[in-house]
């Protein structure tokens, strides 16, 4: 799963029939780079989730069985929203901790 | 889900027999960056989308439940056409909001 | 999907029973950059696809479809030799178009 | 499956309803080079791993066999513990072992 | 699938059980590159790929059927082991045989 910023909406009136009513948002999701990419991804919601707020995503069947239906065309969804993310390691020790290493 | 351009089209004879008669498009994923990456995608479309729409694709169970059928070789689709997106945010936001985060 | 050049072949006499008899390429996959990434994926195919061929590959369940055996260790397979392939759209217009995307 | 180290823990109170008292954790992927990625995934984890350690992270059905029911919606999680890491090649040995390749 | 180099072990104790008995190595993928990327994958081995080997990795469904059962949680495995790879094109006409593509 992936932690992401809700950024905007898509709206679509010709689409799979199953999808009618669903509501589709565009979010981006979050790394630790202080220059962050411009990726972006077309999930469903049916949380709520509103634009600037912190979501977990999910792909694949969890992203269906959070909108409720497996036969349904998703392949991505909000599965919760986010109340507070602790990060509590130094980004600089994020290199795998084998001492011999040879480069 | 992805969002992506129709950029082109894919024509294959010899192909997976149950493929026969779907239309197979080269769409482009978009992202926000000003310097668009040049990856392209192979997607089964049975929504009619025309060169230069924007539409909202999808992998695996979903493409095929959106082309109709689970058996078949498809393993990304166009699930819908893309009427209108709003993009709320401001890029320059996009970064996790933690404060005390040791680069 | 995605779009791939055929560029090799790899033999493996040891190997997982289910996949005695089947052929694996080596492909290329396909972006619209000047400088090509110089990615590889294996493949496995049916169609007879040959070295320098474009094909259409496909991941998971729509790849074991083409092989034609849900109970084999297939991740990818060829599921179309491509005839032709038609870009009609300019690269350069690859953004989103979103007047007042705020950089 | 990738191995990665626990950097954090995500707290969601508006979720999929089968997600409670899931506990969610931020893992940053290992790789070998020596300026680390920032990237981030967010796993459920039931084995009760702590920040610092090194784990074995899975996606899809394998994530939701080690949380231990396939109708969560969760894609990614905790497999192990590690206990230990050997790395015993040489990284500037990492190319295709091909004399002849043409670039 | 990929193609791989095994260049180490994972051992973990504290695991998901149905994990117990289970190899673990870690491999590199390869690609055509000269300056060759330091990704590493965990995948599960009941081919007894050794160390410096090269080997074809699946994930999903496939990797568990290498394996034998699909009730593990385990996403990613080796399929076969190498015995020969061909390369017979040239690296450098790996770009989209497209005429007239407008940069």
């Amino acid at each position: 799963m992936f932690l992401a910023k809700v950024v905007g909406t898509v709206w679509s009136t010709k689409k799979s029939p199953d999808l009618e009513g669903v509501r589709f948002l565009i979010v981006h999701p979050y790394d630790l780079d202080k220059e962050p990419t411009k990726n972006i991804v077309v999930v469903a919601d049916r949380l709520g989730a509103g634009t600037g707020e912190m979501v977990i995503c999910a792909y694949g069947k969890a992203a269906r069985t959070a909108i409720g239906n497996q036969d349904m065309s998703i392949e991505a969804a909000v599965v919760g929203i986010v109340d507070r993310v602790d990060i509590n390691e130094n980004i600089s020790d994020f290199r795998l901790p084998i001492a011999d290493l040879k480069y």
